[in-house]
This record gives C-alpha cells, structure tokens and sequence, in this order.
C-alpha cells in the first residue's frame, strides 16, 4: 500500500501488528478515529496504556486483576480446595458464567507448546505444583482445550503432583448439547460412549 | 461479559467501540498486548495519537496528507486540470494501485447520505464547485461508488457545475475482469452492453 501520509502508515502498521488484523481493516480502523472526535481516540489510547502498564496478576490463582488479590480468591464463599486449571482469563470468564463453579481457579497462561517456543518454566506450573505440595488443594480440575498441547500439559502437570495423591479431574468431553450425532467426530463421540453417564444423572443439567 | 478487572474492561470497551469488533475480538486483542512487550502497546497508541492530532488534509484536494499540499498535487507530472473526485483516501490508493490515471483528485470524504445524517454540506463540495467556476478544471470523472448515496452524490455535483461547460465523465460500470457472464447482475450487464466499446479499444487495457 501507498500512503500519502507517514503518520497514517505508521499507524496502519501498527494496528496491523495485532492478531487477525490485515493492512485494510486496519486502514479502515485509522479511518474511523480520523472521522470521529478526538477524544475518542483519546480515551482508547488511554485505557489501552492503562491497562498494559498498570494490570496485575492476582498472586494466588494468576488470573488478571486489579488487586493483589482477584475477588474470586478473596471470597469466603469459594470453596479454596477445589482447583480448577484453565489456560487464561477467557476459560475463566467462560467458567464463571455458566454458574456451575464454585471453587478457585488457577491461571496458568497458556498451554505447553515446542512449536510457539511455550516451556512448563513460562508458564504457573511451579505455583501449581507447590499449592498442591501444601496441602492446598484436594481437588484439581483440568479444564484446558482439548488439543494435542492442552492433553501434554495436563499430562506434565499430572506427573508432577502425581504423587501426592489428591484428586484431579478433567472437564468432561462429549456431544455438544443441541448438537446431531452425524455430525460429531468420531473421537468425540467415541469418547462419549466409553465415558457414558448414568441417565439420572444427565436429568440434573 | 464480567470482567476480573476493571482495567481491563475498560480497555476492552473502548476497541470495541471500533466498527466491526465486537467485544470478543476486543478481548483478543487487548489480551495480546498484553501478552506482548509494553513497549508494543506504546508504539501502537503513541501512533494513533499521532496520527489522530497531527495529521493534515491537502488544502487542494483534501486528501489525508502530513503536508499542507500532498505529493500528488504538487507533482508538476501530473495534469491538474484532470480531477477525479472519490470518496475518501482509500479510492485515491486504489486508483493511483492501478498506474492509469496521471491527474490530480478531489476527495468529498464521503457520501450523501441522509440516513447516515450526512448532507452535502458535510462534504468537500463547495471547493470542487468553486474549482470548476475559477476555471481550473478541464474534465470531472466521477469515481464515486456504484450506490444510490454514489449516484445521488454525482448528481448533485453534477447539478451545481452544468452551467459551466466542462468535460464530465464517470468511470466504465461493467463486467469485472475475469469475471463469468452467467453470475453478473442484470444492471451491470445491461449497462456494459449500452456502453459497449470499440474492440480495438479494448485490446489496449
């Protein structure tokens, strides 16, 4: 592209170094901010340096939060011992809204993978592993996507703490509700016949 | 969406207000600045502030320029009394991409639009017609969208500079490049085949 402006190109080039975004989305983008008042583009540069240079990690369970401690780790009325292991602040969200969780999290910041150059040392796994090494934790869930890198990190985790004999669990994997048998994948619903569940049971969803 | 952290929240708001992100995509994004050196997150609005508070408009052809007249208008290469009047900048790199045309431009900065609030006093209107009254335009081409607020535009502008008996024409609607007859609108093809041009003609493109 052949811009008539430095500054509209450094700027393109910039809002294009973010994830999913092209040379003309980002054009477009620029466009928007140069057609709309000035403090608009104020307040998103604001909030954005805000954000990046002022955010903290919660010391307990790592997710991203404003204090030292994140309110879901504060509250009385979580069970503390029940640890659920997600791989970033979104699992968290995502968890939280279903209503269904009433334990603590523990955020470790993404998943083991050689190809991304992500080691178990760039990720929470050491915190994780001495919680359990307290004593802190009787339970721990695995809730990490289900791909080849979240399997071995669950897997490298569970190796670790393996010996000190508390129970983990991982996120069940099945049929989507309101999903066709045809067209699942094999694995899936593979998976979702071998680890069958009482009929009972399934009523309480 | 409940959000851990305030700070976050508000970042995630302000890129969503963008046109066409919404606040997932936003959740991405500010979780990968994050993510990233703060530096990145430094470059990035610093350029948006930049280009926000500093960036001109040529004062010939209101194109988006870091000088008070842009590199085409000062082009003595470039035939000043051949003016094609688009929409905004992204028209000018999308004709200047094509090599073809060797005359300067005037840019409206959008539409008539009165669904969108947009009059023909919110455009650069006034300055085109007084071009043309001061003598300084030997042919119009309109490259204006092929839209109703495309057509309106020209008619309008057309309407102000008739008495003055300049050349006026608008770019070829026609069959795209490489495109299959049997998948193109009846409009676009019924036009291409009342301006049907000499085939000689069409050997030179």
């Amino acid at each position: 592209m052949d811009f008539s402006s430095k500054l509209l190109e450094n700027a393109v080039n910039e809002v294009s170094r973010l994830p999913g975004i092209g040379k003309r989305t980002a054009l477009r983008l620029v466009l928007h901010l140069l057609k709309q008042p000035k403090e608009n583009t104020k307040y998103l540069t604001e909030a954005l340096s805000l954000v990046r240079n002022e955010v903290k990690s919660c010391v307990k369970c790592h997710n991203i939060s404003d204090t030292t401690l994140c309110d879901i780790c504060t509250n009385p009325n979580r069970n503390a011992e029940l640890v659920c292991v997600v791989e970033d602040i979104r699992d968290v969200m995502a968890i939280e809204n279903t209503g269904q969780f009433r334990g603590v999290y523990h955020v470790l910041g993404g998943k083991i993978s050689p190809i991304e150059g992500v080691g178990p040392q760039n990720l929470q796994i050491e915190s994780l592993v001495s919680k359990v090494k307290n004593g802190e934790v009787k339970e721990l869930i695995f809730a990490l996507s289900s791909t080849m890198e979240g399997d071995t990190t669950n897997f490298y985790i569970f190796k670790q703490i393996e010996s000190y004999h508390i129970t983990t669990s991982t996120i069940a994997r099945g049929i989507s509700v309101g999903d066709e048998l045809e067209y699942a994948d094999e694995v899936t619903l593979g998976r979702s016949i071998v680890n069958r569940i009482p009929f009972e049971q399934s009523l309480k969803g």
